[in-house]
């Protein structure tokens, strides 16, 4: 018996785009039917030499992608008569005016945290709510950030420990939905208003979570790190934090004294395991940061802030096409395809 | 009358050193009798352009200064004769090693927070504890953040409203402890282990300070940037936590809404307002960035690592010579000759 | 009897135009009747502070400038009527809008060089072409990087040695006319086409030199670095090449022997010697630097990209006010206002 | 009949020595021994993943790494036993340390480009000296830059157009010898002295190459960037040089036009196109960068200081070894294992 595909097809072939696609061609379940981009540089001519058909979202465009070299296929019309589902990777706001046409297409649509969440009216995190989202037709998947938060505060609710959450979260000065930009920052910059808005974000995922953020900007390129003093109902030791955390999906473990002690260091370890361009789809706490005071528990994660999101379009994608009604069925599938794991290095002391 | 001066001599012309130098000369009750340095670099040359007579720190040092331009009036042992108190700005660590040549010429000796607590027994704040540094031989003024906590913390144990306070600390990459050097990192690296060493540090100036702190460091190269996060006895307003900080010294205010909304944006304020070196001797709170929710208040500010604890290097000459017995008249004195302010901009909407 | 002071106005109060309002102010010869801007933030409420009336660029704004809490005197127009000089300081490609607006209030104007040539007809700095700036109604002193390859290869030209000359330069990545922003790069980037704009915008104001620039930008934020390979009509030594750049105009010395290996350290130099912003005017070359083989010469210089033309923008006003003829005559009363200099640290090694 | 293969083994398993064992793995006739190792960290972990024997390269640090959860097979001694050729990747200087061990052990070594020319008396890159370096005992695999100069610079010689070559030369502010170091610069820091290194060093490779090189460093971390000036024989054209280099081994073709305008677009290309690590083992020239005058080519070209060496330690095994005796076919057999290219984006327009 031949399995079902469902057939998807990406608008926007930036940060997440590519990433999306990738994905997408592993995964048993699904055809990526193409991408469609409104530029005509490197990136949009490897997804060709990738194999991946290309479309001109913009019909205007497609003369100037054609005359650039660009083998394209058609429009994006063209594109979404093929496709049962469309991954939204358009830049941070630009969503919202393609919703119509997606709409108008009758494809089912799935959008990145970079719009608001009115333009769907459900956002999504596997771990949280990969069951609401069945065979909806509108979903926006949250920012890496929030991604972050809700799977690892979102594992203490689970675990029964959480009482409430503080984070103070670094961005690094390039975001994914900032789409192509090289652009950066040179000087710390703090956000204006507590809680920043990954709070919020985090309660549509999960309402009710007792949880405020802080959030600041610096000139890092390489992924986001928070800080978090969560009070907890029992006291909890570094060794049940551990365990309740790698309890969790996309969650996981990295220690200080192996070298992995920044950035740059789970970079380099993501280059080691050969992960494609270093991508870190989980997670990662520090193990041997864990402190504990009484009733509060602190430690440290990291966040891959172009890769964390890829997993849960992946899930998206499967819950609104209804090809998998089980999360967890889900999340392991995704997760195997891909590679993700709780130890990047096998055998390490734990 | 004349006024008694007493005479100081600054050992380790760095970037603590230049700027404690700087500030005795500003003050009527001091006599800067000459600084002390191994090299022969730039900084030196132009201690005697500004009227300084230089020492040779190392004696062994002595004839290299000299064959490279330096003026050299002597070993540190001539200019140890010709002072009251020393203050050692040598880089971190070093200061152990001249702690047996001060006592040894009989002068008291202030040392800088890269310094441990046990070499002087006594860590130093002019706010918290200026009264137990009276006439004392050795002090150790605490570094920038814990400078900045105790100020800021302090204010609010003092307010009576501090419940427990929890600060997450970004350092930007070069320290001033670190002396010369030019390096500076390219990653986010969280710090091992909470509380990172800041809290325990304010405790050895405010004893029993419900606080814990976690750190990191990150690419930037001006300033520190700290998010607190504090629990009241009550419930506290912005308007009333702004009330309280503008009440403690060396505690000024700024706002996101006048464009200062980052480290490189409080820089060029201080270049405008015309402060040498861009010095910002304050703590700098975000007036426009406190949010408040029940029995907990959150907020941010600025520290600027080379210039805060020089106020506090002037407090202590002050002290341990026992020039003035009152904290609040030797702070006065202090903040008057620099220009401290609690406005940096007069007649801004408050 | 009274001397006569030109009347100036600078519209623009950004990172170019305070520092030009702050020389002017220091000029016997002119007299600083308002600043103009359209923001409300911190820059312009430190102007009033420093005694300077300010006008609102577009009048649409006063309103706002005003509830902002801005002390505003009055609209452009007004600023104008009491001008007679107007220094344009707004941003890159902005000073072509207000032209017909100086031009109908009757005022001569100076542009920088964010401006195209073609605005004015006429590119200016002053050791080159001063003469020709008299009485002229329209001025462009040209960009930071142009105006420093004047200075130095017209010092090159004028001594008589000067074969060819190949520059290449690299640029910080914030650049004066790019005004308010705070942003910048985390990667090198070449500039496409050779020769970059630099080479041809210096022939505007020195006819047919001999160059040729290639140009790149990078992540610093701290001026310009320029490395010149210059074929000369004779052997030159080393110490020739230094005695030709030393006797042009705005040329300084340093070496890397004295600890300024790089343009942090220039910066703490001029930190350290006083300098308002730690702003260096002058272009500086590293004597220790420089190397020869045969009928080539290498060096490279360092160019403060927020300062270099501040001078440059003096001598403008005083050529097209006609307040002096002589361009030697300017550029020392320029130079002793602000206090240039040859040798940053008086009596060093030479 | 069975291909002979050499036994290979690595000591220094950091940037470069993880990227050579990776390339010995990919070759026909080459079998990874093992790789030595001082540390305990991530990186040596990952070897034992990968399936690499790992050695303790100091005899005393073994206990430590086994206790450290590292899988030790032995020795250094132990390792160089199985091997015939050692390729040292030791931190820059530490070849010198090792090079009396490996001869005790007669095996054959290989350094990299932070050891002195001294040490071995022989300075290596494939396309230029590969028979001279056929059955020595010892070669010296040039740094980086030198490699990339080599290549171009050799291949303008070899086309016969070459007169002379001025070269400038932006090296980001980590480099592969420096090891494990994730230290940065925040300033431009242009380098004392013409020539810079790279010149002369380039002359030990290719004897009497008319070339003056100068240098700076910058705080980029994704590569060194090179500006071509060079002299020509003959009046060249854009399109004769883009031939001339195209003709030349290991010299890739990008384009600004194509959004490849910076060092992180071509790591973003490398990460596309699913380099492992994104490894450019190319020197990439920017085609429509080209510009001509005359007599003289003005290009620049861009090197990954990380990778840019890995194809020509290959080459030196196969040379010392004497599996292969003619340049060509090793570089060619290296280039097809790895999948080095002229077009990393086929069909691009030419």
């Amino acid at each position: 018996m031949t399995k079902r595909k469902v057939r998807v097809a990406v608008n926007g072939y930036g940060v997440i785009g590519k990433r999306v696609a990738d994905a997408i061609v592993r995964q048993d379940d699904m055809e990526l039917v193409g991408i469609a981009d409104i530029a005509h540089d490197f990136r949009v001519k490897v997804a060709t030499v990738r194999g991946y058909p290309v479309y001109a979202a913009d019909p205007t465009k497609q003369d100037e992608m054609t005359a650039n070299g660009v083998n394209v296929q058609g429009k994006l019309d063209d594109l979404l008569r093929l496709a049962e589902v469309v991954v939204d990777c358009t830049p941070r706001g630009t969503g919202a005016k393609y919703k119509p046409i997606y709409e108008k297409a009758g494809v089912k649509a799935i959008f990145q945290g970079g719009e608001s969440h009115d333009l769907t009216g459900f956002s999504f995190t596997a771990q949280a709510n990969y069951g609401e989202a069945l065979d909806r037709n509108l979903v926006r998947v949250v920012s890496a950030n929030t991604t972050g938060i809700v799977r690892v505060v979102g594992a203490l609710k689970k675990w029964g420990l959480l009482k409430e959450a503080r984070i103070v979260l670094f961005r690094g000065g390039v975001n994914p939905e900032d789409g192509y930009t090289h652009g950066g920052i040179t000087s710390f910059i703090p956000e204006r208003g507590v809680p920043s808005h990954q709070g919020p974000d985090t309660k549509l995922v999960i309402p009710d979570l007792p949880i405020v953020t802080m959030a600041g900007t610096g000139p890092g390129t390489l992924g986001h790190v928070h800080y978090a003093m969560v009070g907890t109902i029992w006291t909890v030791t570094a060794r049940e934090l551990r365990d309740c955390l790698l309890a969790a999906p996309r969650i996981a473990i990295v220690r200080f004294d192996q070298g992995l002690s920044s950035a740059i260091a789970l970079t380099e370890l993501m280059e080691d395991i050969l992960r494609p361009r270093a991508d870190m789809w989980e997670v990662a706490f520090w193990e041997d940061g864990i402190s504990t005071n009484k009733d509060e528990v602190f430690f440290t994660y990291q966040i891959d802030n172009e890769a964390i999101v890829i997993p849960e379009n992946i899930d998206a994608i499967r819950a609104v096409s209804g090809l998998e009604r089980e999360a967890g069925v889900s999340i392991s599938m995704t997760d195997a395809s891909l590679g993700l794991t709780k130890h990047f290095i096998p055998g390490h002391r734990a």
